[in-house]
């Protein structure tokens, strides 16, 4: 049974899978191949895209979706081996996953970090404590570690824009936030893209250096594709000549220990980091922008630049459609 | 492209059109004329009527819909232009409107008046930037100044009943409420009666008058239809010989500058404008009660108005499924 | 018009069809027996295998589901007979249920006692009102009184597992819990189990008694059935040679006026009843082990009984889908 839950589970072989199926069925749509099939959905965080982008996908392939959020009109799930369960979570992950498998023919898990820390992160409890009890396929719709579907649009999108990602030159650049924002997003960026070939540069200040485990991942696909990896505190010189400007808001390192009241205050130091027009005028002439949504404007990224024809923030949301139309079918085939 | 967010949208004309398109698919039901169609609906307030009749004309003409609440499983939704989105609102409708626009083929979108006063609902900010950044149909499922989709039930009621609403007698009155509601029902009724050509009487206290520009809308349709619009702080004398009487609550004009305390001590002093049956007797023999629910009983209208076999309420509900089919007919044709 | 809101909306011969059914159903499907039917759900209370197992049902046999939470999104409903509504309930069933009739085939509708009392949940007003006001049949999804759904689930397994239920041991017994839980599980497993007739032992302790009512028309369906039920506040005793092991946590019987601080530490005071491997060692050695679900696990039910091949949890839930099912297709019938 196949699951997609981290892009370890495709590897660069299977992004490239992935990737052409769902260029080709963007092209031309495969009919209604999700005849009879339902995809149960179990959000423990809100969403926008990937609720409405799955749900089109079933709905437009023959299929259904039925919705469920966590907390909101369904129990609180626990996840924890040997609870004693006495406080607000009344189900065990345990029953909730054998009995969805029951229902629904795969089952789809959104479960951000919890806030513990990178350490915490990378264990991946929730999702990982549903692909042990599930008895059907289980997709990721972004979890405390990666968000492989966004990971996949985002590489589709450079595909698109430029037919090739064999050493093409991008950056994902830090950017600054309100709140220190979890690193699924910027770490699955940073594995697709290795999985895909490109040259990637990873620009943050001191402090935010993504998880060993994802950097070491990141090179091992780099290495396997002719792709690259490298890391800087410069954001300009991160910038210069890229080809696609994929910017995005994350927390420090919880290795450095800081009190939240510190953290605020670094997020704060670093509001320059925020890219204007000015940050892509050192990209390349064709360099588009990335960003995954939902993006606070005028903070992590400038009006200017998310209103500029070269933005492709709505491209790829679009693209998100046709990569999980793709996954859906990968983990539903044996 | 077609919207329709205001009854503006449809004119008289229009208004005809989706009125006997409505009757002739309640008479005939036409068939599965959504097949493969998507409507993408965005709640910012709640709704039992206008979720269940929305997603059940997609459903029973072959489509289907996707129900989204916003902050509630769904980002905050930013609609300033310009705003630094520091706060709660995680994400701007210039993204999130053409995001949608990509997954569903037509969108409706529920905005409630944000309490700001009746300049502020006049500028409708919520339901027009959506209808700026869509790329697909819109249509509106409430919205601060109006609530198209109930005025053409209404007067679907009052054709079904009547025949015709040439010059056909109708009131619209106020009625009490716990608190000051939005203006988007009233205005509603008056414009869409006034475009059918009703002698419409508006009765209300002192101090609670629709917005100007409203009145002058109405104005303009009577006009064109051989209608008229009457205003009056007497309720007795508009309910003498009415054929129907629409009981609603609003708040008070927000040009009068009241204070909040000073809203709750007006809305108690006109308590005794609730219709009861004795209100019901002044009015024609063969006078019908309408209401768009949801209705307080017996603090907005009494037991015995709304139990009284003259009620249209749950008939009138009914009409928001057949005149929604025909308005999402309309939309999506060019 | 067909409703099932209790068991007796059924009576003994009526389970033994739905049953029968349901069992045939789940060897071989019948295709899409709710082609063009819609089912509205109406939640006042959490759900997950409720809603996701319903919504299945319509889906898989041609037909759809409308999901509403009240009170999240769709306005809170008032159930009382002439109340004056100027409080937090906006919407009153007299309205609610007629109009979602006017848009649904069959509307389904949870709500769970309100903590009133015994006597409140044997008048079972939320659901009751709906039965009142509805024009179209009515299922239950759990009420104050019952869950009949899960009491026909539960009966289902039973036959799965021993071929007939006719004179079969079964424990229902009482288990701790952090609050003092509804009482419509524990009726309804009697209340199926006496009217499929199985020699029903019901355990708890002292205060911890079933509504007089419930325990009559266990009784009555007992003798017409050929089974019998009996209590006691001897777990072990009510253990020993038990085919299945029922497991519920409920609250103290109100007649007995405990105050609140009084109901947890009588909870308390028998944490010693949470089934274990031990329990389970009284009980036959083929025995079973049911309970409906959400569980704490190692409060209501500890792990070892949990995870043990014999516990049937899962399997039951997907037996919901079956009998209901079955259910919807007959008071879908004339």
């Amino acid at each position: 049974m196949r699951h997609l839950t981290r892009i370890q589970d495709l590897g660069p072989e299977g992004v490239e899978k992935i990737l052409a199926q769902a260029a080709a069925w963007k092209r031309q749509a495969p009919g209604p191949i999700f005849q009879n099939r339902l995809l149960g959905m179990v959000f423990f965080n809100p969403s926008l895209r990937t609720r409405t982008s799955f749900e089109a996908v079933m709905l437009r392939s023959g299929g259904h979706a039925i919705v469920l959020d966590v907390g909101n009109g369904v129990w609180k799930l626990e996840d924890r081996v040997g609870a004693v369960m006495n406080a607000d979570r009344a189900e065990h992950i345990k029953e909730a996953a054998p009995v969805l498998s029951r229902f629904a023919d795969m089952l789809g898990v959104r479960a951000f970090s919890q806030g513990g820390g990178d350490e915490e992160d990378e264990q991946d409890s929730v999702i990982n404590s549903f692909r042990k009890h599930v008895t059907v396929p289980l997709v990721s719709m972004e979890s405390a570690r990666e968000h492989p579907c966004q990971g996949l649009a985002d590489a589709l999108t450079l595909r698109e824009n430029f037919g090739s990602t064999k050493k093409l030159p991008v950056t994902l650049t830090w950017a600054p936030h309100i709140k220190p924002l979890p690193k699924a997003v910027p770490n699955s960026f940073l594995l697709t893209a290795a999985a895909a070939g490109c040259e990637v540069r990873v620009a943050h200040p001191p402090g935010f250096e993504l998880h060993p485990k994802v950097r070491a991942e990141a090179e091992a696909y780099a290495k396997a594709t002719g792709g690259s990896v490298t890391y800087t505190h410069d954001q300009e010189e991160a910038l210069e000549g890229s080809r696609a400007v994929y910017a995005k808001a994350w927390g420090p390192a919880t290795r450095a220990g800081h009190a939240p009241g510190d953290v605020a205050a670094l997020l704060a130091s670093y509001s320059g980091w925020m890219p204007t027009r000015r940050s892509m005028s050192l990209a390349a002439k064709d360099a588009i922008f990335l960003h995954c949504l939902p993006v606070r404007r005028n903070v992590e990224v400038s009006d200017e630049v998310l209103d500029h024809p070269s933005s492709r923030v709505v491209d790829t949301a679009e693209n998100r459609f046709h990569v999980q139309r793709s996954i859906l079918q990968w983990i539903l085939s044996t």
